[in-house]
């Protein structure tokens, strides 16, 4: 069996996803599909490529991610598949890659980008606005049936890669930032556990508020707690129990999250 | 083919359920899985066990429940799974299971739960903020891979189950009370058709609205009017024709619903 | 392999879509099913059979499309199957299959309409509210397993098939509507390339605003442009560039758009 995820910014309520499960079962009807997300933010390829390293770690060997927040698409960017040792990428060539790239290169495997440029393989037409459907799907299809990426498309030297937002070091501490708002409102940042001594001897810091050390459960603190803890991801994230820390906060991606280690916990108050 | 449902309240957006995919089908790539719903209200335990109760009954037997409402993670609460009989759940032990033990013992089956405490059966890493990636999602797998609950853990001997409110008699009738406002505005009570004599000669009174007699069907009365009627799940629902009696009636769960068996409905104005 | 496809407008909340599934594989285990939609807006049927139509070509011969937006649901509106030539309606007889015709009568197909009352075929109790589940799942189930419409009911003259509304001509051009707004808030207009010269020498009208030409791609112009291009599904649709036409023109569903076919495209002003 072989997975292709989807992973867009379609929204569920005009049939765009559903439609590239019809493409892709008519061209490879064994596979299994799953949707990561179709609720990305419109065009916002940051958020796509993050929710993509949340989201990879966890499929089998094999799978194909086939992701499209794609504002260029029909202008001259790149359609692009690539093998990331264990893994597939089918996008566009716009940075959506980032995470999965950084994710194949920690396990020091060397990514194999494609131009995808072999019309064979795509739908017998091609919008100018819908590539997902007329080329990715397809594609990822042809790739899950076996078809090699080297018949799919032209070596490409590199694909665009962004940066992503790092922590920068700070007296006794650490300078980050909010990554990404859930669901829930949980506020998770750029730090990871690394930059954190211990789960105590720590203050965090996140707007006007300060947070004494980390909490080890969501719900070892009292309801409407505001409360610093390591995500199911392995990063600080600032969370209010049973409530929205976004709005308890009023915090919005790209905020700063300081890291300050103390010696004396004592010496700020609470 | 075995099936394995997904009820959670963790949205759609940020990947969360496409993950418990990807980790039950790298265990079990046979099954087929179901998103029931995964927009719970966060953290309302209540509303997903009775959400639970309106689908089970429409799944094959073998059909494995993985449920996640679940603001205890990470604390003492157990991991729970257990045998209904036609059927299993796998989730938090915080009362989420209370309608399927209900459904159960209705058909005179005797549940048999178990703590999940088998951590070779579990992923290497577990989070302490996400066990149905960590824990549900693999020990599901391995379930419907055939793995009896037995090896999955140890017997308990009860589960945490909730009171749901019941009607209670009154004079010649019963009160009760909105337990679910569903996506068209529709208020579902928890009075059930044996509460009501017939489908005439009843007064319902919800806010400050008088509703005479039971309609047949949605449509059988004008747009805009405000009916009641026996909702498909079999309870007695209160809706607005081509429109929502929550906005309406500006009603919320919880608030009273009341019947009154009239022996002349001309009795009281319409 | 056969593909049940799901449209309504039941939102994901409540479980109703999760539950078509599972007495869909209770009675055909093999098949796929796929999500198109349901997030309908409710009780619109126009809106559903436009979202049919984007989505009907894509998927393969043999597909089953069961669509449930169903105002009528428990009146005497029939339950509905039809033959389609290559492919399959079951649902309501309102007037959502009214594209899948219009898609069938262009290849040349002649439809077969089927009223669905062999009651062998659905659930043992059916409600008055929830024909999707107790109708037209176990229906579309038994249809995917290869019992022919003639057995699951008798065959109709004729289905309810709406007017859609379709652009008159102007002088020197054609006045159209706005027939969808998508998740983007791109305008979809019921203009269709032929109802244009080509991609210069035209002006677009709507609400208080003139566009000049089409653009080729979404981002061959600059963020927050109001452009002209021809969607995926082949219509003239106005856009924002990284935003939101709707909100832009401050348009809705029904809203005029006039087109202009110029001899010389100086004489308007930008």
């Amino acid at each position: 069996m072989r997975i292709i995820t989807l992973l867009t910014d379609f929204g569920l309520r005009d049939g765009y996803a559903g439609v590239l499960k019809g493409v892709i079962w008519q061209h490879a009807p064994q596979v299994q599909i799953v949707d990561l997300s179709h609720d990305i933010a419109p065009q916002n390829v940051l958020e796509g490529t993050l929710a993509l390293e949340r989201c990879a770690p966890y499929f089998p060997p094999g799978t194909i991610h086939l992701a499209a927040v794609d504002p260029g698409v029909g202008t001259d960017r790149l359609p692009l598949a690539a093998d990331l040792g264990g893994f597939y990428f089918v996008g566009p060539d716009n940075g959506l890659i980032t995470t999965l790239v950084r994710l194949a290169r920690r396990q020091g495997i060397v990514p194999r980008f494609f131009h995808l440029n072999q019309k064979q393989f795509w739908l017998p037409e091609v919008s100018n606005s819908f590539h997902a459907r007329d080329i990715f799907a397809p594609v990822a299809a042809h790739l899950a049936n076996g078809v090699p990426l080297e018949q799919l498309g032209s070596p490409l030297k590199d694909a665009v890669i962004f940066e992503i937002p790092m922590p920068s070091p700070k007296d006794e501490g650490w300078r980050g930032e909010i990554i990404h708002i859930d669901h829930f409102g949980n506020l998770a940042t750029n730090l990871r556990s690394n930059h954190l001594a211990a789960f105590t001897n720590v203050h965090i810091h996140v707007g006007e508020y300060t947070i004494r050390n980390l909490s080890p459960a969501y719900h070892s603190n009292a309801r409407g707690d505001l409360i610093a803890m390591i995500d199911s991801a392995g990063y600080l994230a600032i969370c209010v129990v049973d409530g929205s820390a976004a709005d308890f906060v009023q915090a919005k991606v790209g905020d700063p999250v300081e890291v300050h280690i103390t010696t004396s916990p004592s010496l700020l108050p609470s």
